[in-house]
């Protein structure tokens, strides 16, 4: 377990990082420091520190790296004063460029803007990736884009798929009777927009990357993320000699000018210059300035008004005009935006899900339509890695095979040899259920102990999950920043690659990679949203 | 009074603006309102509104305007829903541009950036102003730079004119000491930086703008100030057309710009590269987002690194080194920049009196020294109104013309013939003492007690305050912004302009108006800092 320092001496604040069954157990105890308010001077800015600096950790246990890469940015190299000096220049430097997210403290944080602000949680320091896996999840995002978009378009592929799930997952049953009833209107959707975003893992034992899952719903962090690899990139632009790493190392990360592109494309293409673009949220949202980012950006550049509607608002203020446009408050919507609607909690009553089925039947181009929803569930990423199934898809063989290469195990709970496999040997799966939104997945003893409850009851519910090969992620070392605190640790990280697509009809007006979420956990814990608070944002270092 | 009504549901803000014994009794109540958390859909961006809107406001009185300008921005002749929404977009384009404050109900927000951060409060629209007053202000900027150099290079009328305060302010007696000591040594300044901001009101009976004060040291908010009339130009770039309102009025704020430029010449000329500028600070500080804009864009445009150092800290950590260089914690000072040291609250025991002594005793450029400080003092301002005192300090007989054009009546209160005035008829009068930072002067009724209580005890006590002419400010309707809230009311604005000023030697490096502070207080209250709780940020429309 690593220790917190901080800045602040708050006692509203949750200054620890929550903790669960480990991926691997951490062999040492970071360092403890008492942390100044202020940064000190360093006697020059140009002091190249040097492995002499460790003298000043005599009492410290050394991390334990398991990667040669890692031991540039371990943290025992550099110089104490240094580090606190980057960390109060960061917390300035998030706060004057919205570097920020509510403060749960706060009850109004998460529905007035400008009031209750903290930092969002980030790394201090980028975190290093191989160059060539970096290349080869950059190259895959235009290859899933498309791929979402040819599934999107095999309605029975997607119901026969789902068609267990559906019994026994009450949230996707009730998405696939929308998606149902637009087969039988035979609905369709010429303007096609994703914004997705593919997150991967790099497996130590098998040196490979390997993807954790597909989002094409409230694909989050945006606004936010790029903005982060922009405050490293001024970290290093300022403190790279001292710290030995440069700036160039860190990619530039247009993930909030690629939506925001993408966006007003969309809404270019319904052409509806009196139609605004709507984004579904959630009533509180902590989050919301990674959302603001993209509706102000939206305005200042191309001069398009977003407006912020829940689906019971949309459900109250909505109505379908007879030409198919949907009209909210009076105000015809181009492009629906949805940042809600991907978790059961978004849905308490059947105000939601009425809503959901408007907006469906609407002429509104939808980020996500039902189809490219359904095509995100674990359950379709799991059909998709089966043998022959990406061929009925795709025809270029060269594009399958790296697609492929990137699948992990991933298995449907029926396999009885698998399951089998799980309870002998529980620590190399993870049981995944179909909701998303983090904070579900069963690790360790738990999949042993659920997968037996599960066959003694007999019953479908196994439906309900997917089992997927774990995978050991390459653990570094590094400081994670939370409410003004240090947090130092072994980490891991998690890279997702943004993908943006649009077209119209037969033209692809946009098939893009669209910048990068880097997200950083202490490796003790299991769960993986930045929201959920177990994970910080982080930016790449090219190794 | 006005109402204050609120996007937050939060009850740990303090959402009331103070009141104070009024300049002008407000005739009626503004409208209160019901504030949904999300803003609505406009009709049409281009809604031309016009004054069928206050068919909405039938319940609410008229305000009474004291100028047909200020009739652009009554409120009442806008939409509600419009309101709403750039309430809504302002607090969003705040929090993403850095417009923050620590907020008070937050313990570490004066300490730990990054957490406890509230939108600085600011006015919704900017604040009507005649372009020839405008004019005659942003002229009057280097007469003033000019006027400080000169009068700081006179010891002996510094000394004499404060003599008298000397005896009964024991904070000004404690700078004049150090300025004898500097005068004892022929200490020499030849690098003189200021920055200094001369602040404003438009009296309404004699229609002429006059000075209330001229500030040289710890002049606040060049960080802030840039970045709300940028928030304006924005609001009505997008807004324009539906309030009648053209963004080009609101002239261009570059005061954050100006004084990182004139700080960064200022390390130049000192010519020391591996020194750096040492910001004074309060050991809270809760307006700290507007310094550390100066901080970043230091280090981002000019590559020179800033310390932040208390007086307690410069007492503990410095030094002088024999060649009079100043060393804090060994490192070199180029540059001093006051944010502290301009109240008594600063100097809590001799430790902070020995760093003010030892960093004027240096070769480091402080701004202000300790004659730049002095000049700024009130009885300074009140010396130089008397008549033939300019001249003792400028040649050009048009440049005095128009300093003095801008003189509001000052008094000593040795003058018998004025003290029995006041007490006849206080209200036409406000006592100011020396002290600096908001909240210690003196009106109405009080004028008279306080007056009759200094004649009865016959002390030389009366030396520590001057009598100033009252002004009578043109009101107008604003809206004022504050923790997420707003608050509809009558209006007084008082207007600084910034000045820099750069000399070394015979050579004057910059001599410019620098950018503008508007700042406005609801018409009850008497007291104008916006960090002591009254008043709010805003920005000049020019009619």
């Amino acid at each position: 377990m690593g220790v917190s320092l901080c800045f602040s001496n708050s006692t509203t604040h949750d200054h620890t990082l929550h903790s669960f069954s480990s991926y691997r157990s951490s062999p040492s105890l970071p360092k403890s420091l008492c942390f100044p308010f202020y940064p000190k001077p360093l006697f020059s800015l140009n002091l190249n520190l040097n492995l002499m600096s460790k003298s000043n950790c005599a009492t410290v246990d050394d991390l334990t790296l398991t990667s040669s890469n890692s031991l540039l940015f371990d943290y025992h190299r550099f110089d104490d004063q240094l580090l606190r000096n980057i960390a109060y220049d960061s917390l300035v430097w998030a706060s004057l460029h919205g570097l920020l997210v509510g403060d749960k403290s706060v009850q109004s944080s998460g529905t007035v803007p400008g009031v209750g602000l903290v930092h969002a949680p980030f790394a201090l320091l980028p975190n290093p990736f191989p160059e060539s896996h970096w290349s080869q999840a950059c190259q895959l995002a235009p290859l899933f884009n498309e791929l979402v978009d040819r599934v999107s378009l095999d309605g029975k592929f997607l119901q026969e798929s789902l068609s267990r799930t559906k019994q026994v997952d009450e949230f996707t049953s009730r998405l696939l009777d929308i998606h149902s009833k637009m087969l039988e209107i035979n609905k369709k959707e010429d303007i096609r927009l994703g914004l997705h975003r593919s997150d991967y893992m790099l497996d130590e034992q098998t040196k490979s990357l390997l993807q954790i899952e597909l989002n094409t719903i409230s694909s989050s962090f945006a606004g936010l993320s790029s903005l982060v690899s922009e405050l490293h990139r001024s970290t290093l632009s300022h403190y790279g000699k001292s710290l030995g790493l440069d700036s160039g190392r860190v990619p530039a990360n247009n993930s909030a000018d690629q939506f925001v592109e993408a966006l007003a494309k969309a809404w270019i293409e319904y052409n509806n210059p009196r139609a605004v673009i709507m984004f579904i949220v959630q009533a509180e949202e902590r989050n919301m300035y990674d959302q603001h980012f993209l509706s102000v950006y939206l305005r200042e550049r191309h001069h398009i008004t977003t407006i912020r509607k829940t689906l019971a608002e949309v459900d109250e203020e909505g109505e379908l005009l007879p030409d198919g446009t949907l009209a909210v408050g009076g105000q015809a919507i181009a492009v629906i935006y949805f940042r809600a609607g991907y978790t059961p909690a978004d849905f308490p009553s059947e105000s939601e899900w009425r809503a959901r089925l408007l907006m469906e039947q609407s002429s509104a181009v939808k980020c996500p339509s039902i189809s490219y929803h359904l095509v995100g569930t674990k359950k379709i990423q799991q059909e998709l890695a089966k043998p022959n199934v990406l061929e009925r898809f795709l025809e270029n063989k060269d594009e399958i095979a790296k697609l492929r290469e990137c699948f992990a195990g991933l298995w449907s709970l029926d396999d009885s040899d698998i399951a089998r496999k799980a309870i002998e040997r529980p620590e190399l799966y993870v049981m995944k259920p179909q909701r998303e939104g983090g904070g579900n997945n069963i690790y360790g003893d738990a999949v042993r102990e659920t997968l037996q409850k599960l066959q003694k009851a007999g019953s479908q519910e196994d439906a309900a999950y997917i089992l997927m090969q774990r995978i050991f992620p390459t653990t570094s070392a590094a400081i994670l920043m939370r409410n003004g605190c240090w947090h130092k640790d072994h980490a891991i990280s998690e890279l997702g690659i943004y993908g943006a697509y649009l077209r119209n009809k037969d033209k692809v007006i946009m098939n893009n990679r669209s910048g990068y979420l880097m997200r950083t956990k202490i490796s003790s814990s299991d769960e993986g949203g930045v929201a959920a608070g177990f994970a910080v944002l982080d930016s790449v270092y090219l190794t």
